[in-house]
């Protein structure tokens, strides 16, 4: 499919689709660029990549597909960096978590004859690194493409393709649509494990260490999520901000009725709302997204 | 290790416990009491209990040990009905998740010589019912009991001795203390799983339809805990208000911290709170409890 694929980051998502380019061989050559030596060497270890650089400029010259896989925050200083180097029809595509951003910062700053198709799979674990990739991560799960208008359209194709490869299925929508549904379907929900978990890491030693002990029932799945790489989300936050603050921000009221009904004991709000939120779960189960 | 043992609410938790006392045969005879006649015949039909019963008196006749498994709620009914029931030097114990309120609605109830030991396996799952019952269930998971000073040793020993053959581990704690700590680990975070999908459940349809179509990226998680019963959850709101609501606090006020970082983009704040939960989730993985 590809001469040469170069990935700019090479963690749990870069480092899962080097493992399907690989395996089924969709690439004659495949290079990451990772700041850390680290990193680096141990994508050259798994023998996922055929070379490793931290240059991002050296990592895309030639590369006729570069994949974007860095923190959000490290777009504008990457795209700067590989832009010189890009080659005439080559394709850049991204896996950031929030679209808007995503083109914000990096299509400005493309040559003319480099076609931007921005991305996002739907898929992770709370694993970081290269070492925390898998092959299968993308399987069944949704990919979303949210190329702009004036997006070349055989260049999305072949990003779709890549991603149907993985096992992916495609999906395309507005930037603007994407992350006002991810705000809600992710980026709140890990905002509010960070923030439950922040909470009890704010008790007192003993009652920490027994919550611990005892994360059985519910709490060990809050911490799961907490666990996700802290400087994705501390860029998906600060560049989502829209979004999560209105969906932040109906939580927090209905937060407070919960807690107001909780107070004066009023059972039937209580019963009617956990009634409610089993058609919910419904819905992803017909979904398919258990 | 008994003759008879008497089932109160035959559902997840205590069809559970009756499949290991089946398959161990630590009983002679198990008798279910259910108010709802699919759920009797269910119980039967799973080859789990010898008898089923609707009236509650009528099921812990001659039983040496009686096991609690309604929601909070239906103790103090539950109690009243089977007092003049039990037999000198039985045993009653209860699973419910709140043990202040156990002990303040069953206790005072229990005739002279009748031993309550009240007790809460720490497991469980999103589904409901007799049929979603498992005999694995309480392996490699902590049982806490929370018997009273004048509880009588050697009927703690016997409910004890009951779910290390479930696969349990034993913790002793008073009732306060397990309050407390499971309204951190366990009530907290379903309160607020009911919460956020509830907020979901309030979004316009076209949103909330895809929502749940990309529900994998965290929110999916969610829906899981915000799927367990309505009933039991509204019980364990109401029987533990001072634990939930301290807690509550504390996270709404840590959550408008956060928000208002997000809304001043200040990424070093989130970071670092970030970067802190990491290290519960490390706890969480050292305890065993993945």
């Amino acid at each position: 499919m590809f001469e040469r694929v170069a990935f700019i980051g090479i963690g749990l998502i870069g480092s899962s689709l080097a493992r399907v380019i690989r395996r089924q061989g969709l690439a004659k050559q495949v290079i990451a660029c990772a700041r850390d030596e680290a990193t680096r060497a141990k994508a050259l270890e798994l023998g996922i990549v055929d070379e490793a650089t931290a240059a991002p400029e050296k990592a895309v010259r030639d590369a006729d597909l570069v994949v974007l896989a860095t923190p959000l925050g490290a777009y504008p200083k990457v795209s700067a960096a590989i832009a010189p180097e890009l080659g005439m029809g080559s394709i850049v595509t991204d896996v950031g978590s929030v679209k808007a951003a995503a083109i914000r910062d990096v299509a400005p700053l493309m040559p003319e004859g480099v076609h931007f198709v921005p991305g996002h799979p739907v898929a992770g674990t709370e694993h970081s690194g290269p070492e925390a990739g898998f092959e299968t991560l993308f399987e069944g799960r949704w990919c979303i493409l949210t190329p702009p208008a004036e997006c070349d359209q055989a260049a999305v194709d072949r990003v779709a393709e890549l991603w149907r490869r993985a096992g992916s299925m495609i999906e395309i929508m507005t930037a603007e649509r994407h992350d006002k549904i991810l705000g809600i379907t992710s980026h709140l929900p890990h905002l509010i494990a960070y923030t439950i978990v922040g909470t009890v890491a704010d008790l007192e030693d003993s009652t920490q260490s027994e919550v611990v002990k005892y994360a059985a029932g519910g709490f060990r799945e809050f911490t799961r999520i907490a666990a996700s790489d802290p400087v994705m989300w501390r860029d998906i936050f600060v560049n989502n901000q829209d979004a999560v603050l209105e969906m932040l921000s109906r939580f927090s009221e209905d937060l407070a009725r919960v807690q107001r009904a909780i107070r004066w004991g009023e059972a039937e709000t209580l019963e009617k709302l956990f009634r409610r939120t089993r058609e919910v779960r419904r819905g992803v189960i017909e979904a398919h997204q258990t």
